[in-house]
């Protein structure tokens, strides 16, 4: 029930993976045979992930995962945009956003950060009225890695390309949950993680749309035409492309199959514990996310006691979880002190079954009656 | 014949590796149990890299691979040294440090590259008078990666300390060759690549001393400490451990096997082909390097024809082998015009056979024989 914090490799992508370790082990640098074996299945895994998200090949760096992705999104464009030194994002992005926009301030840059309603949507007036003379880029999530929400994308380029602004998503919890297409979405620039959708850690892609004018952040060999230097890991590009072909041609039954399982767990929650209430939007959010708050407990006891009935589930993202700082997406969705500290995160996954939902509720309800019964604050 | 490009991945590593993609899938940064598994590997892994290189386990970052590494351990320091913005380095330095060097150019800080001498080692003297009121870091590779020459590393970290200067090496290329002990070497800084080792592509490590001012140049979820974000590579990292271990554990055996083969291969090109030169220094050079020139005959056909029998050798480092740039390298060793041309490095692996050696001794005679047969230049 974690899997927005990450996912089992499938074991189809393990099996691409393996020829690359010891036989096709080549560096795609080489000229020699191993080498153009290596460069050629790089070649073809750029293609499969371009394809699946409706872009050209050479839109494509590899990079070692989402975060990653992010910071070359953000530093790669910002300091490079005709002086342009402001940034608009929202307050719900990803650490891997905030904090390279935290960087870019202490670097004498500009951030304004846009509010979200109470489902967790970016205010729209607010994120147009921020436009400067000056703005070099807007980065918005495609859905948000703790509640859900997905945000109004095509709007936010339509106004970014008004603007002549450049336009970046963070797409690594919806790829594989929802549709992602560059053109549709109508974005410059796009981060995408292999290890939220069944691929191996440790590899990601930005997409960068022709034209954008980009810099590296990692320096050295010129790989990647010079973005992002660095001996390439073709075992993990190979499997995170695999992994990438498969979320597309799964993506109607596994987005069916996470619905029906969401709305399941969503509903009998509601209908067998009290003092419950849902974080996010309600229809426009990720198939795969249920993030709920229960009155009179705390999410790291839930948590603690689920994980021995054997549910593994997050208390806010896994990047954050180690802090006990109250989630800064629950914090901005403004959610109620009595609830705040209540709060779990459960992301199903393309494995996971109805029964798994019924032994999560079981279990949900179990905890929580032995958690309240305890609490001095719970009405008995 | 191409190690130091890269390496097949040892099978002990990739059995080491395959749990953590399919079962034990964590995140390190979640709580429940699938977390503190993953986190637990991780603290492992971290234990077994510093054991190899007489560390300790919270002076090593995980990192994507040796690029990263020295890009970290350069923008990591020199930007935060109390102002002090001077860079030395040599001017055979991989471009992972010179690419990285000119970028703090670029921001305004002052690099001095030191020439090295006809045998590629770096000059003290000129290193030493280099030394500035201002200067924040010294980066000197431990072992060159064209042609072998390893550095007085134990001298130059003397000078550097006696300055109070910040120093690191690139052990990218030395690790599993030679001893590498970063107390030994008196080094502040230290970069490793799996992929170098027998480990998989896509991770790697800087080892940083405690107490050593370091910044991240990778922002998020403050992973690794705080010094470098991203979802953990488990997979890659438990496996690059893997090969670290083996590496240590075979080191005197792997070191005497392959000087043996690389002594046999020099002398014995040395016997059979006329115009022929051995580039690097003649014994502080790596066991697995061979770095040599041939005169009237081109590196690249060398390669072509030495690939069609199935000999994998390279004409500079596969990481600037595309570019058509005489070797920055070879040109710093001042080798003549009629030599540099014909430049091939062959890297030995702890695979290798002395029939290997034979073999690629007949190639090469046939090789050259063909080539020289065809140029106007060759003596007939």
């Amino acid at each position: 029930m974690d899997h927005s914090a990450t996912t089992p490799v499938d074991p189809l992508v393990v099996d691409a993976m393996l020829p690359f370790f010891t036989e096709a082990f080549g560096n795609a640098s080489s000229l020699h045979s191993f080498g153009t074996e290596a460069a050629d299945a790089l070649s073809l895994a750029r293609k499969q992930v371009a394809d699946a998200i409706g872009a050209h090949p050479e839109e494509i760096i590899f990079t070692s995962g989402g975060t990653e992705s992010d910071n070359l999104a953000i530093r790669g464009v910002v300091p490079y945009n005709n002086g342009k030194k402001h940034v608009i994002t929202s307050v719900i992005e990803h650490p891997a956003v905030l904090n390279t926009c935290a960087f870019l301030e202490e670097l004498g840059h500009e951030v304004t950060y846009v509010p979200v309603d109470a489902d967790g949507v970016v205010d729209m007036n607010i994120l147009e009225k921020s436009i400067k003379e000056n703005t070099a880029l807007i980065s918005v999530m495609h859905a948000n890695n703790e509640v859900g929400t997905i945000q109004p994308i095509e709007k936010i380029s339509k106004i970014a390309k008004e603007n002549n602004i450049y336009f970046h998503t963070d797409a690594v919890q919806s790829v594989g949950k929802i549709p992602v297409n560059v053109d549709d979405l109508g974005v410059d620039m796009l981060s995408i993680s292999s290890h939220k959708i069944h691929g191996p850690k440790g590899v990601g892609a930005l997409y960068v749309r022709k034209g954008t004018n980009i810099s590296p952040i990692v320096f050295g060999g010129n790989h990647e035409k010079g973005m992002r230097s660095g001996t390439e890991n073709v075992s993990g590009i190979v499997g995170f492309a695999k992994a990438m072909e498969l979320a597309v041609k799964l993506l109607d039954a596994d987005s069916i199959h996470m619905t029906r399982m969401r709305d399941s767990l969503i509903s009998r929650v509601f209908d067998t514990i009290s003092d419950v209430r849902l974080n996010g939007h309600p229809s426009r959010r990720l198939p795969n996310n249920v993030n709920m708050s229960f009155k009179y407990v705390e999410g790291e006891s839930m948590l603690m006691l689920l994980d021995m009935q054997g549910v593994a589930v997050s208390t806010g993202s896994a990047c954050s979880s180690k802090s006990l700082k109250a989630s800064h997406v629950l914090s901005a969705l403004e959610i109620e002190d009595e609830f705040i500290h209540g709060s779990l995160r459960m992301s199903l996954g393309r494995e996971n079954t109805m029964d798994d939902i019924d032994y999560v509720v079981d279990a949900l309800q179990e905890t929580i009656a032995k958690l309240r019964a305890m609490s001095p604050l719970a009405g008995k």
